[in-house]
């Protein structure tokens, strides 16, 4: 494994920041980069928030980035004395070094691995790579620079644009569409059928599903994901949306451009997520429940009914953000709320019964 | 790939409908099938229901089937004109034409792949097929027609009745009893080690599970759904039910037949399951629960204790659902509710005060 | 398929209980384990709590593990008159009878398959077995007796210590380090890139994940489950802990030794499990959290804030059990309370009135 290095002066470069003013300092090499807690004396770490100043405080990093913007107490000088970088964007620069750091991904070389199975009738474009057990269908066009890691099954007619990569033992079956630099990793599962039935009076008689799946450009999906295909028409994954691991995707769903789905949410058939809308790990949404462009839920939401553009959404089922926040607090104090009512009853009831005897029966 | 194509009159001949009126109508190719509100100029589409006929007077569909019984208003004509074709169960009459429409599903021939790897003591039914990069271990046992696609693992002593199909990359542990025509979708792990240990004051230890799975006839299985093999006996699916993607079916759970289990819900060790239960998305039913024939819960819900054949419930933990439906629309009302409260008592305190210090003290 | 059998008498040597009176029942061989309610006449079952003694009374089981501290009531013979074999811990006995009945494991012989495909710089320990289409990258090391089942992917500079098994279909991306003993079962994903995107004004841009996955002693992880590579740094499954089927363990994560992770749970970013943690299926931790050595979650808590150490919480969100009780059961009442409400407040407001009007109101 030769995995890259860097000096502080190139970090420096790389995120646009005033080089260190001493030049042994700038020649240093990181060895890696950490949090402010964990890093050690040869890391890279990062100040982009006032609140982590404590941290900052302790931290036995050999460099920090720190945001301009956070305000470092003229006695927060660490322990470790750490050179400091200044950046406008300490997240966006800490992302510059980690992806020159990046190792690089192990691939199999360009070509077919002999232990490959790639059909007569696929075509695959130049810098294409299939590594072994990997099975290619008939008529799959693949784009240039795809990858194809060990263990994928990729079904006939599939076909999918420049730089793909599909990661170990993904399966896309047969006649999925997939776009341009879309990675699909590990272990999912794209274009199994849908799950629908109709009870005949004796048995569930399966619907065919003749649909397919759609994965635009520039969509990343986790591992374990399933994305079913169609009962008709398509299911699709809008360009640039970011789909996390151990996701469910029904039949017939169409999830527009730059959404972001996180773990183990699951979309029930026919839902339809407008642009940019952000659901929370664990959401569950209603079969045929629409989402309006930017609409956000909390984790754990249960969506049962259509949410307007930009809403924020939380709660079982879901409702808007503040209305489940002040229900939670109410919740919190109703166990006394059930004692308290039933005490205030009693003082009425005295009350009623006292004023109904006169003053005589105090 | 060569997809069937049906005229309008083979479509009407396929539902029992009578035929278009209009020979070139009948002649008329449908292109596909989709909603009324998505339908192109050549779809067929379908209105099931009162509630879509909003859509379909504006669709452009080719040809809708219409069901008998929704009232079409006379003035409901679409602008595409579509041809009409009455049926009695529209939803019936869409699945004949999806089946009529599927392209075949591709799969490996007859025979064991050249990449395959097939124990000499396995023994495959009359066209059964083993595709590339398909492990079938010792003694296993496959019944005609079953299809084994590439990547699949099939543990020694295994058996399959006859018509199976494992889609890519199943897995099935060994000494896994499958009926006939059981249909597991790929990326499903059938028959791991559940999930049993007991403190022994240093370290969680291993119970070992030596029970098995049996999966019996006309079962269909999503794909990254793990159903885990009995500690001891038997984890059981029962005939005809289907399971969608991503559940999770704990050890000794017994599901009855002809459930329906929807995606990413859990059934904890032992659960059991009656015939015809239906389990909503997310559900999470508890470990040694019993579900009686019929009973329903709802998506999200959380099965704490058992349940009454044909009961409905739902909610978080489960409960019956009208009156799961009466605590949201409380809890909606709460945080109203605890501030009511607070100023009842200021109220009564106001009352029982100026009742003791009497007219005086108003 | 070789199952290993044993008499009544090999059972009682091995659970160190005295052994039954008759030669007769000494030299009977048991068919298997099971349940009192579903013992055959050749089962051994186990009697380990007073709540069984109902189903004692009813078992035809040929023998059963009775719990010494168990009272058995001297009328509750069973009809299949057992023979008693007495246990200080019988769930102890029974696994250890388990263990003893286990058929083996198949597993590749060692060595490599002709049909794997492993790296020439990678080093097997002695007894290592590879099985057909597994791949093993470059570099990689494998202790001594390392199972690596068909289909496993084992990316370059994959390290694992002694007595390893990789169970079909488990994938392991680079750079992962797992200690000895560890056990992955079939399908399970580890060291994706974590889920980090930044929108940079026109898209989600990924923040390049260069960190590695570390997995202890002893680990043993179910199937399904995906743990991806930390952002930077490492994400950590702590020496001896177990995790179920389809969890979800995101980047940074770093969850201690001896915990208990029930299957679909999902721990979010940079989540910090103490040692001894439960968490109940379903339940999702918030990034960020910390819970303190042995806390516990009930099943389907959504965890947001961090918990105390040997605390038990539930709810969603999650709050300290007891308390959710409470709320439980005042939940319970929630839709009379607030029908109670109303009737107070009408009194109060008839009280008011009457009072304001005097006797004569009345």
């Amino acid at each position: 494994m030769n995995t890259p290095t860097l000096t502080l002066a190139q970090v420096a470069a790389l995120i646009n920041a005033p080089a260190p003013a001493r030049p042994q300092d700038a020649a240093r090499t990181i060895a890696g980069v950490n949090t402010l807690a964990e890093a050690g004396p040869g890391d890279l770490s990062v100040l982009a928030h006032d609140r982590f100043v404590r941290e900052y405080r302790k931290t036995r990093a050999m460099a920090v980035i720190v945001q301009r913007s956070v305000k470092v107490p003229a006695d927060a000088a660490p322990p470790g004395a750490p050179v400091v970088l200044l950046a406008d964007d300490a997240d966006a620069a800490v992302a510059a070094v980690l992806g020159a750091l990046a190792p690089p991904v192990p691939r199999p070389p360009a070509g077919v691995d002999a232990l490959a199975r790639v059909a007569a009738t696929a075509r695959l474009g130049e810098g294409a790579a299939v590594g072994p057990f990997a099975f290619v269908g008939e008529r799959v066009v693949l784009g240039r620079n795809c990858v194809v890691h060990p263990g994928v099954y990729l079904g006939d007619d599939v076909t999918a644009g420049d730089d793909c990569e599909f990661f170990p033992n993904v399966v896309v079956r047969e006649r999925a569409t997939i776009g341009a630099r879309v990675v699909i990793h590990a272990g999912s599962m794209i274009g199994s059928d849908g799950f629908g039935y109709r009870w005949d009076g004796a048995r569930h008689a399966k619907i065919p599903h003749i649909g397919r799946v759609v994965i635009e450009d520039d969509v990343e999906i986790g591992s374990c994901v399933c994305v079913d295909r169609a009962k008709y028409s398509t299911t699709v994954i809008g360009r640039g949306t970011k789909v996390d691991n151990l996701v469910q995707v029904a039949h017939n769903v169409q999830v527009g451009p730059h959404c972001i789905i996180v773990g183990q949410a699951g979309l029930a058939g026919s839902v339809r997520l407008g642009a940019g809308v952000v659901l929370g790990g664990q959401t569950a949404v209603r079969d045929h429940v629409t989402m309006g462009d930017g609409a956000m839920a909390a984790a754990c939401s249960a969506i049962a009914d259509d949410i307007p553009a930009k809403s924020i959404v939380s709660g079982m089922p879901a409702i808007p953000h503040r209305q489940h926040l002040r229900e939670q607090a109410a919740m919190r104090r109703l166990p006394d709320a059930v004692v308290h009512l039933r005490k205030v009853e009693e003082r009425l009831t005295k009350l009623e019964t006292g004023a109904g005897a006169g003053p005589a029966a105090t």
